[in-house]
């Protein structure tokens, strides 16, 4: 079975849409601000997605962009100043920014409650400590959404994440350990990667190695859930999965494109809805 | 073979002397200041032994005892005070605080660079992110101690982590990740405990719960590092091992006591003497 973000994503739009509607009503359009340095390709495929849900959301949207060379302190006074304005409720800041600017000197600088893409420490930490009060990163909650709109079981499963970065390996494993998983975190040192995995219930594919994961590193029947993005010698859009194969072997996949990435910019856009709401006082 | 926590301890000591040393010409004393509410027997008993390894290794400490009212308001003036106090290198809060009190607000007070014992957000996020210039918890670093000082390899090793809290579980599986371990974590709803303790090279049993692991979770000759502090019907501390089962079958042991917590309070020792070697700008 296909997994597809597509029917993930309109369901979280149309629960979304009373909140939305209320914002309006009370004068209040949620607005994401998006902060970028240079002209990654990346980072503008990852911007046109998120504009183009943030309309189809009715959620106003601001590109700020920047000069590559930006100086780290200009780029804390632009943070700053986007944290006072009140007419924004979300920002999110494209990563990896370019190497001359810390980014654990930038990361400060965001107010964790305009922080929908979990750049901030405080909410970092909330997401390590299972506090659900903060924004965890939008991608490793898409997979999340997606075995919960799926209506596949996480308490008590073995589940092993592929891959152990910051932006999606390390918060996914603590999100599924928060829901009562029980976790194995992999990655390019572990010695039986493909013995590990085949034991999985859910595999989580958050390598970014394209065609990393085979059918031998895949129990019959489990649930594999592919994070990567990466690009082929074709220049196409791949996973960490190799789809064809492992879809024989498998219960359940995401297909790559059309899977997680989907999902992750219906993250973003309710964490703004959900920003939006709280900076004016409503519950959710 | 029995790993014996007071070996690690006397190397420790050893090695931070000359900085100790160092600072002590410069007229500094390393200082640590023990922040305690009400009177819990368990923060007394920890109390005692961290100020016996304080005197043993000429550290300078200071008890701030409150009453167990004391309100969230105060404790954060008191704490800022501290933060301001110069003469004060490392701040240890014992925790669990007062039901009163919520942690998440009083652990925004303190001071990254006093927080000796992991309790600011920042050094949470940091253990998290695997950024070494913070301080980790220190159960969890006695942990990596004990496995450091018997030549012990980490990287690659299948390292099965039993217990989710933020005081051991969790920060001992994201320091053994830091250090190239394939890591699961287990906690009381996972389905096939027994079984995947059975697979670990490394296991880590930081559950909280006498007796909780039996010879049917050892791997024969695997290494057993027992993180539990609990206290027997008879009133006597014992770990989450059974010690004599286990003993015949894993291949390295930790004793309790005499393991982990003597090494605990050695690295909140030296977490005081980097804090002091910080402040007064020595590198380490």
């Amino acid at each position: 079975m296909i997994l597809k973000g597509s029917e993930v994503s309109r369901a979280m739009k149309d629960r979304a849409a009373s909140d939305v509607d209320r914002l309006k009503r009370k004068g209040v359009l949620p607005h994401l601000a998006l902060v970028r340095l240079g002209d990654r390709p990346d980072d503008r495929t990852y911007e046109r997605s998120a504009i183009k849900k943030c309309e189809g959301w009715g959620i106003r949207w601001s590109v700020f962009s920047y000069p590559e060379d930006t100086s780290q302190e200009e780029l804390i006074r632009e943070i700053k100043k986007l944290n006072q304005d009140a007419s924004i409720h979300g920002i999110l800041v494209f990563r990896p920014l370019p190497r001359h600017i810390r980014e654990d000197a930038v990361q400060y600088a965001m107010d964790p409650e305009k922080d929908v893409d979990c750049f901030s420490p405080i909410n970092v930490a909330k997401v390590f400590e299972g506090d659900s009060s903060g924004f965890a990163p939008c991608t490793p909650e898409a997979v999340l959404e997606i075995l919960d709109f799926y209506r596949i079981p996480i308490e008590g499963k073995n589940i092993v994440v592929v891959g152990r970065s910051m932006v999606v390996g390390r918060p996914v494993a603590m999100l599924l350990l928060q829901r009562h998983g029980t976790v194995t975190i992999c990655h390019t040192r572990t010695a039986n990667r493909a013995e590990i995995c085949r034991n999985a219930e859910i595999l989580v594919a958050a390598a970014g190695r394209p065609g990393l994961i085979t059918p031998d590193d895949v129990g019959q029947g489990a649930v594999v859930i592919d994070v990567g993005t990466n690009v082929d010698e074709k220049g196409n859009l791949c996973g960490d999965v190799r789809f064809d194969e492992v879809r024989a072997k498998a219960g359940y996949l995401t297909p790559v494109p059309g899977g997680v990435g989907t999902v992750t910019t219906s993250v973003l856009a309710r964490h703004v809805v959900q920003a939006a709401m709280r900076a004016c006082g409503e519950s959710q």
